[in-house]
């Protein structure tokens, strides 16, 4: 029994609010249930050094959490002079999960900032940042496609990310905060919306895990991002 | 005639959401207009180190912005690896301006740490940050008192702050970004709900201003004040 | 009764040592009795990068407190590896204020750097240095205008700076360090030789002020200041 | 056809060399083809101040790479002053899956420091960490266990790590430097002697891979991974 | 011909100013010709963490330099947000010296922290640092004898530092900045009241320098060490 | 006796293995005994802003300790966010040593680095650095030479290092660190082919040290470099 009551495959309510904040070309406060991020994506008209005069753009991604989204406060990343490994991890995540669905050279020499600003943690704040992003992202194309006149569209496709893992010798599906803080496996899983893996990363935390294992939770992933998938699908409306 | 059609001693619409997160003992969101802020109050069950052993509590402030509260995107100061001198003088003012009515002896060896943080800024951001911050601190003493059996209330009064100037040659109330980026003068003043001054911060920006000129400036102050005052008390229900 | 044993509206005695070291275009040892700051102006010719192209101007200033200025040690902020908040606060503020009588279009695209160096702490070496510095920055602008055959002077009027507060419930001027750090409030005032103000800044330390005695504290500066601007003139020679 | 001749399922040959330097209780030179790192371990008779008085102890990693052990040289990171983000990435991996292995209590209350400093990068240099380090600190455990009069061995069964990945449409098994930086698809896998998972990071770079090139990587992973800790039980005389 | 004018083993005047600063324990502006630099010794009752219960006392030194005490104004360090290595060095060199005339077990467990900041620059900052330091560090000495009651000086000898160079072929004592800036050599000694070698740095700059350089190079520096530690004695009226 | 049972004048054996590792184009593990460094010299074709279009060369080094190449762990310094001012030091000392045989207009404008990264240490470690860095800078110059069709040779002469002291009142070659640790004296020279000086840094630890003394270690130094220079001429096939 799951202590949120949910069935092993069952997500939380998942919900996108598209415009949260009025200056970002794209701005999504995503919800996960009790997990909620704020997501922009910015456009800007230049690209990292390393990669001027190719003609090609870049996706690149920050997070961060505010200081009291969690139980008890954090220190502030800002004062405390720098971002701690765990975030450069997820923001690292974040930026090379999107590119995924990028083409650099439809996007033209130019620069997609995604932000993630987690302002209530409950666990699986990457796989909602991820997830809420794509949306943000989807938002500021659009607007970028109309002002600058692009004619291809640079993201190809979906991508959305969800947790699996293993709770009390169960595989079970978007884990919460207390499932997640007491997992023996935990697994972060990004695909697209031809059900192709992005990334998998996964843990043990407490006791090794089976081939069997993995392929149960990432049965329960394939579901999960599905519905994710379908769930953007209805806010952006595509088909 | 000001760009968003106010009058000169009209305040924009300013609106209290209460628990707007769940972990903080105190959470408010607070909006000035298009200007929001998140403010939570949280209680630390100890005091920096220099105070400790001597009975009494400290409230201190952190101020932030996500990376895209703004009209072009600002570096996110956690990767950047410090605070801009901007940034630590608004929450110096914060933290100053609320231990004003705080009575620390009544608080007890504990600390309350306010975290402001921007998620959409249209001017006034330090003001409204500290008035919604005094909401927040009052939700986290009234749990704390309850929590803890404190017999007095260590908060005594209220307080809230406002900012004027002078545009277009003309002293005005809550200067929204337009405003603000084009005034002659501005002046961030926080006040107590016994009409009298905590903090006074004018700056000319581009021409001196003169003694009359400060005396509209501050009577606007007053009248934003008491309106603020009368807000927060209508939300936390006081008389 | 203060400290001191000086009248409620007297200052300490004031001198400025012109060319007090040899490098700097301007050069002054202020001192306002016993607290003591080396103001120099570096005239750079190139402005930040943000700047360039524009044909203006700029004026920047930093300050610093040798670590036995002050009663006890303080830790050198070079190896602490930043700058303090109050560091930031007052080298923002001198700035500020030197931009203010400065027409940048005058000046040209050049900066002055304005660095002001605390060797003895005895209250006030933000207003200390404001008054030395317009003195070092007036010297290294007659140096400039000889050397670059500038036709119109850069700098418009003078300006100083001093402080006031409310010390045993009375209006005082120019606080030294036994009544600043007992002070109920205290303010920090720069004006113009046109008696306008360019920054006010008022702190209630114990108690909040009223209306009144803010009316009292802006007299006493006013007194102050047009003090200072007459010493400045007679070190000058101006008339 | 592989850059070097190698069938698919091949790995590089790998050398571990002990005692490689003589201050650490444990140290390794490990090699895989033209990948070489030296991993130490050392017994701290400490913990982490959040962990003290638990009667537990821990497993901590740092990693590095000397400035010239890639084709062109790096920063420095102790110059730069931070480390970057794959540094960090990469030394929690080591530190996580080790401690995958480690009792904490019967460790008692004292620390094991990995650290993995590559001196020649030919791709693979997290995975050949791993796997050396796990001989380096089971060197390092054993002579704790005679100094100390430990009871019971600290590390339960090995484990080891290897990547796979898809390069040029095929999976193959322990990429090397022009096959990582080419390839479609990177997988870094680490396993215990039980044939378990303790990680599994598999990063899309060029398309999404499909749930068929999952398991086969996985096959190729699991080969490889046999052979390392038979590789690693031959050099401790294990059986 | 030295640019000075000066013969080529004539010192600069030398001048001690006791007492220049009031709060330091010992406080002295010492002048090297253009040299320029307060000299502070500070007594702290206590001693860094890994020197405590020892029953010894310690001496370390920072060194500093006003940003516009050289020609062209140089970065400060506490903006910048670290020491150069060029200071870093200084500051140790200037400590290590000083330890060497200090008996640990008489100080008793205290530190003596001593600082150096040049006000005004023309070559051997570092020499006159260490000169000055030592008569700043006396009288920090004698007033702690007082008050705590020490039976024994902890201080045993004198001490003082001089450069000397080769400079158009010539040996030459205590270098100018012209001289500095053009040497072949360059080379600083620090010596005791008992003509013995505390530390001597040379540095070939332009060409290599012989065995005999090197002896007329010490003659040189031992000839104005005595006529520098005369001058400490005259000033600190020791025979 | 000397703790090795060496004679006062013996050097440890020392071993340069050319083509240590792959990518440098300069190599060397050096050791004096089992003091081990690898030094490599990298090319790179451009210099410092600093020093651009002057059409000369730079020559730089840095300096690294394995946190474990030392009896009991040293931090790290990367993940402690700055090098030590003792790591800085010696980076500086490698540097300046090598620049005083390169012609920097023959080098052309490019820059050789050169990194020492001790991977075990007993004492002399900057010394054996300095001595392994020539041989490894010898290398990639003559590659440079051939890949860029040099025609004069950018070094002249060859340069070695090794330390002397004073140890249980007898002067010594070649301190290991037993020796290093307890020395009364500990200085470090650097030498040329031509038997003159390029650095001579003394220290007195324990007692200053007089003239005697000193001369009797520079003739230790004298006989221990010119051992060096040979063991260099003969790996390097000089004649």
């Amino acid at each position: 029994m799951r202590p949120s009551g949910r069935a092993n495959d069952e997500m939380r309510q998942v919900t996108f609010t598209r415009d949260f904040t009025c200056h970002a070309e794209g701005s999504v406060l995503v919800e996960f249930g009790n997990t909620k991020v704020i997501c922009t994506a910015s456009i800007e008209e230049n690209v990292p050094g390393w990669m001027r005069g190719k003609g090609k753009g870049w996706v690149t991604a920050e997070y961060g959490m505010l200081p009291r989204s969690t139980h008890s406060r954090m220190r502030r990343e800002a004062s405390g002079g720098k971002q701690s490994g765990r975030t450069q991890e997820i923001q690292r995540l974040i930026g090379r999960s999107l590119r995924a669905v990028v083409d650099m050279e439809a996007l033209g020499e130019r620069q997609i900032m995604i932000d993630c600003d987690v302002i209530q943690a409950d666990g699986g704040t990457r796989t909602a940042s991820i997830t809420g992003a794509y949306v943000a992202m989807y938002d500021a194309v659009q607007k970028l496609m109309k002002k600058r006149g692009l004619k291809r569209n640079p993201i190809h496709g979906q991508l959305a990310s969800v947790s699996v893992g293993i709770y009390n010798g169960e595989p079970v599906l978007d884990l919460d905060y207390p499932e997640d803080s007491n997992a023996e496996t935990d697994m972060n899983v990004v695909m697209n919306s031809g059900d192709h893996f992005i990334e998998v990363q996964g843990t043990a935390e407490g006791h090794a895990f089976t081939r069997t294992e993995m392929n149960s939770m990432l049965d329960l992933a394939e579901k999960g991002i599905r519905e994710l998938i379908a769930a953007q699908s209805a806010v952006l409306n595509l088909d």
